[in-house]
């Protein structure tokens, strides 16, 4: 039985959400004019009414994708081509579904907000001068680092800038309040909180409204078509129901447990560098061990039983130096000894004092092995 | 209990997909390079090259995205992008997944393969002319006409133009060689053939290759990001088998019954118009009621117990005169008055005997009260 210390990747679906998926499997298309259709269309909108209510917003503008990065991409795009403006302000350290997203946009001036040694945006003032839209991830996955979304929100608002926030780190583990944070739009991606993979959540304001990216039969607004996961909506919304319920108790377990962990770290093994800076997630512990091979650390881990991951879970093996680390002024040496572990529901002490035991030589090992 | 007739707008989940979506619920990142991570491997690879046995293609060219839908769109957009020519060669009746991305390409010069009275693409020399695609579905959603997709790709790769095939409506229902076929990519959606929404299979040849239209983590082959729906692909690929190997059985009684059904109406109500003609997919029958409005049968149709559509049932609550069957040239009031009925493998007899008995009292009643 593994350590499994990698929840920012994914996390493994509540009960919840597996009991939704097969009590909601039978149901048929709600596009159908027809008794079926009609109960198929009754709990995909109580799906996004739960959701709606639970994040803030109001259900028109609960939009269901295929995932957080669909999410990222049809906001940017689609606010961007429905811009006149070719600027688009972010951040250094966002997910590879908004940088790229963001480089691929036809014409673009990208310019990237200012960066502190914590990882945290730390000057607005380029969200001043109008543009096609800003964007900002409300907690980076890599670190935890939470960000000033609704200043960045408030202040590209004042410029009459649309805006969008990356929350797929934050739903499910910090409260979101879609209008009061004041933000455009907002991705979130269910199996980060329990949920089922290929399902995410787009909150989109009616006005301004992205562009169509994808085109098709007309659903969710125009703004996401395709034959609606109905199982995969419900499954969310349970989802979400149960990390918002058991919220504010999750946070306190996990932080407590979080600070053993970096302790722990921090009076086993010399030479730590530690990248998670406050205000943070309560789930990730994000560190470098300089001399190592953050390859190294994971392969030596996985073979004493613990799985973790150096940054960026997403791509399926590949292997280059953080841009977030780089982003915080992080030394080349440093940022390949990176390693990132993430907690989360079903998190224990066991857990933790796995990893404290084995750490100590699985970094020695590492640092003998060279770089 | 209701009849339901309505499989080609989607069809219940098979029991071994619902099996395999339980059984594969906990398999976690399969970009993770630790144990848990290469067993969701595992089970996507192997997922992947089922997959692309049954159909004809090597595993590499099997990309999983989110629907058909988002198939088209990424072959359609990515194809175009990919090109320098901005002439796009299609037919008067796709599904709107083509023929609105297909509108919305930038710049577009779009071109129409003319239709002959059944449906049937009836001359391809606007082939020869070099395009940036050629696109055709291979079976239409609404008549289940078959489309001579094997002549349309060879004349067009005659011509160096990339091909996209819509198989939406045929993978699962007839064999699919895609190799065979000579088609750049193909797309296909899991929920037409028992597996579980939410979850399309594109197959796409190594060159010429789409351009990526969503921007993220690299995976599948960087067409298609974020993170992998692996039991979804799961459930794919066991739907997919298990309607491979029913497939010839399936084909016969599904002819069988739709005859039964076709013959039935024909005998029992007057004035009816037909325009599902051969060769055609074994699951449809479309037909017209001159002097009913559609709407009012569907109505009727689902009081009496029986589920059906007009036609296209991906836009919910649309209601206007379909596309195909101006493109096949029938008048106006025929259009209005069209009825699909679409079988499936959990139709039986029962079910068609049921329409046949209350079809021609609900025909009457929808005549009554006029258009």
């Amino acid at each position: 039985m593994s350590h499994y210390l990698d929840h920012a990747a994914t996390t493994p679906m509540r009960r919840c959400a597996v009991e939704a998926l097969a009590t909601h499997a039978g149901l048929l298309n709600p596009g159908g004019q027809y008794a079926s259709g009609r109960e198929a269309r009754r709990v995909l909108e109580e799906s996004r009414e739960q959701i709606a209510e639970l994040l803030g917003a109001d259900p028109i503008e609960v939009i269901f994708t295929a995932s957080g990065t669909e999410g990222d991409n049809i906001a940017i795009q689609g606010l961007y081509a429905a811009s006149p403006l070719r600027r688009v302000v972010s951040t250094p350290i966002e997910h590879s579904a908004v940088r790229e997203t963001i480089s691929h946009l036809p014409g673009v001036e990208s310019e990237l907000l200012p960066l502190d040694e914590g990882g945290h945006v730390s000057e607005l003032s380029l969200l001043d001068e109008p543009a096609a839209l800003a964007t900002s991830m409300w907690a980076n996955n890599e670190t935890g680092a939470i960000q000033p979304v609704a200043e960045i929100a408030a202040r590209a608002a004042a410029a009459g800038t649309p805006v969008h926030i990356d929350a797929v780190q934050v739903v499910g583990k910090l409260p979101v309040d879609f209008h009061a944070l004041g933000a455009t739009t907002l991705a979130a991606s269910a199996h980060k909180f329990g949920g089922p993979r290929g399902v995410g959540v787009l909150l989109a304001r009616r006005s301004p409204a992205p562009s169509a990216v994808l085109f098709g039969g007309g659903q969710e607004r125009g703004i996401r078509p395709g034959t609606s996961n109905v199982a995969g909506a419900a499954a969310t919304a349970a989802a979400l129901a149960e990390a918002s319920a058991e919220m504010e108790a999750e946070e306190a377990r996990l932080r407590a447990l979080r600070e053993r962990l970096r302790e722990g770290i921090l009076a086993r093994v010399s030479d730590v560098e530690v990248h998670t800076a406050e205000p943070a997630l309560p789930t990730h512990l994000h560190l470098s061990f300089p001399g190592a091979v953050g390859d190294s650390l994971i392969m030596l881990l996985d073979a004493a039983g613990v799985e973790a991951s150096t940054g960026s879970a997403c791509s399926q093996g590949v292997n280059r130096a953080s841009h977030v680390l780089e982003a915080m002024g992080v030394s080349l040496e440093s940022a390949r000894g990176a390693l990132r572990l993430t907690l989360g529901r079903t998190t224990t002490q066991a857990d933790i004092d796995a990893v404290l035991g084995v750490l100590p030589r699985v970094v020695e090992r590492a640092r003998a092995a060279g770089v």
